[in-house]
């Protein structure tokens, strides 16, 4: 077995401390990565607080991770040592279901294993990024360009794919009125996809002082969804909207700034169901769909995308002992727009 | 000004009882046609007694008309005295909107014009087709086949194209399973078109006791949503779901049973609005949409398809004075599966 440090929850009311534990060892179709960076996410804290479902503890959060490998299997053929690698939600599957065979492993019909907090396939609980090292199979780490600056690659495994594969999947681009609401992790990217995808992208938001930041992104346009004429006047108007809130929210009020067919894309979680009226679907024949993560072979096409076009996220670099700090910052949005720990303030 | 003679509900308490009313006089562009059936749609009952909106009083419900065409006005282009002639939901819109101007009348963006119950964009209330006569617009009429059962043709007015767009619209078709989720006026349709249209037909019911109606109407599978274990073996199967049921609902148990990327189409109209969790989206990419009647262009289309597939609905005939015992009848689902009112016996 190899050692490994790192941060865990011992239970859904500890906060997160230095831990020490186990990976396997390295098999013949894994590779071992030295962990440089690891992003944080807002469902790093809603596993850890059992917000969704119970949780295995201890549990080492993150899932977005890049660093360097350190020793690769027998068997593996895509890597070598000194390789930088990332690693996102994803560390198995069956690969053989139709699914799978589709290059939709998120959506593995007998069901992934995600990087933490979950029992895997070889009946072992699997730990997260918040650590100094990983070791996956080779099919689930992603190449990651030398180019754009690591630290700030590492949110691109969560919130970018988690953008980037709904954009892809609904055809969102040159033509088409996105519309971005929340501007956090995920919303920010967001907002860069879609700008680099031709959109015409407007941010919605509660709040007037990030006009200037949605902006700075790369947004078009900015409506203060709490100020009645500027929602009257994009009523309708909308192609997409991309919907990033993890809190309860007014479903019928944003598919009302949809356009006829507009599409209604929920990547946010929030915790209850939403109310959905079904007259707020049939005025303009609209949809509301759900999109979780992407496929291995789309992050590796989206890091790719990234390296080509210079896209990484907008991040706060943080020492792994102020990640306490950071969670309450992120839950009252205090971030522009990821958290991500130098692993090397271990 | 025409006099007409129908039934009419004087507030949202009365019953339907005997009424005399005038209609405008036939304009240039308008064909005045001689009412011969009606079909008794599930939203007459709710419009009448004010369950989605405030109505207007008095009200003369129907919107599945079918009759022949006894007067047409000096500019009337596609109609001549003595031919068949539909009207369906909508008999005005703006006409020059990016909706209408693609066969889109049904979501015009200055508002269409209900058949009944609506002030119309000439300031006049509009009554429906329990009467023996209606003036509209020649391009709000139908063309109807002298093949067809008449009386039977009439539901496809608003059951057969409410059900018929978003079956093409999400082009379902060879290779596709579609569940049908209730078995009422727009049910029995959506399992008749999804036939026609070449999918695996599957009725889903609470009821065991109509297994036998839907395989005659040609529905492949039958499956009773009480029953768990027949609920268990269909989960993530069906690419679409068509959803007629206009009382609340479980839409995230309806979710379950759809395939990755599976599309849950909302015909009906519960009055309160239903729970959506986000959860029930990601898991498989799902998307719920919601589609409401069909444009003229597309009415027409429909009917023309009915014609060549001679495809109609299973109607039950009634006379005019059993109207109320029939909406009776229909709040209990006792009707196989349309009333359809005999205008004569007026």
């Amino acid at each position: 077995m190899i050692e490994s440090k790192g941060y865990a929850a011992q239970s859904p009311t500890s906060d997160l401390a230095p831990w020490t534990f186990e990976r396997r060892d390295v098999g013949a179709h894994d590779v071992q990565i030295e962990i440089l960076f690891c992003g944080v996410c807002h469902s790093d804290y809603h596993q850890i607080k059992n917000d969704w479902f119970p949780g295995v503890f201890p549990m080492v959060p993150g899932h977005e991770i890049v660093g360097r490998i350190t020793q690769v299997g027998d068997h593996v053929k895509n890597f070598k040592v000194g390789d930088l690698a990332g690693v996102g939600c994803l560390v198995d599957s069956c690969q053989t279901c139709a699914n799978c065979q589709q290059d939709l492993e998120q959506y593995c019909l007998e069901g992934n294993t995600q990087t933490y907090n979950q029992v895997g396939r070889d009946g072992n609980v699997t730990y997260g990024g918040y650590a100094n090292n990983i070791v996956v199979r080779e099919e689930f780490a992603l190449h990651v360009s030398e180019k754009l600056d690591l630290a700030a690659v590492a949110p691109l495994l969560c919130a970018g794919i988690t953008t980037y594969s709904p954009l892809r999947y609904w055809k969102v681009g040159q033509g088409h009125k996105l519309a971005v609401l929340g501007l956090g992790g995920l919303g920010h990217m967001a907002v860069k996809w879609g700008v680099a995808f031709g959109a015409e992208v407007t941010v919605l938001s509660t709040s007037p002082d990030k006009e200037a930041a949605a902006r700075a992104l790369g947004a078009h346009n900015f409506v203060v969804t709490k100020d009645e004429a500027q929602v009257a006047a994009v009523k309708g108007s909308f192609d997409f909207i991309l919907d990033t809130v993890s809190a309860q929210h007014d479903l019928g009020m944003y598919l009302s700034l949809l356009a006829t067919n507009g599409t209604h894309i929920i990547v946010g979680a929030p915790p209850k169901p939403l109310d959905l009226s079904a007259f707020s679907l049939f005025d303009g024949r609209k949809s509301v769909v759900g999109s979780s993560i992407g496929g291995i072979a789309e992050t590796q096409e989206m890091l790719d995308f990234a390296a080509e076009h210079n896209i990484v996220s907008d991040i706060e670099l943080i020492n792994f002992k102020d990640i306490n700090t950071a969670y309450e910052r992120m839950l009252k949005g205090d971030v522009r727009y990821r958290f991500v720990i130098d692993i090397a303030t271990l």
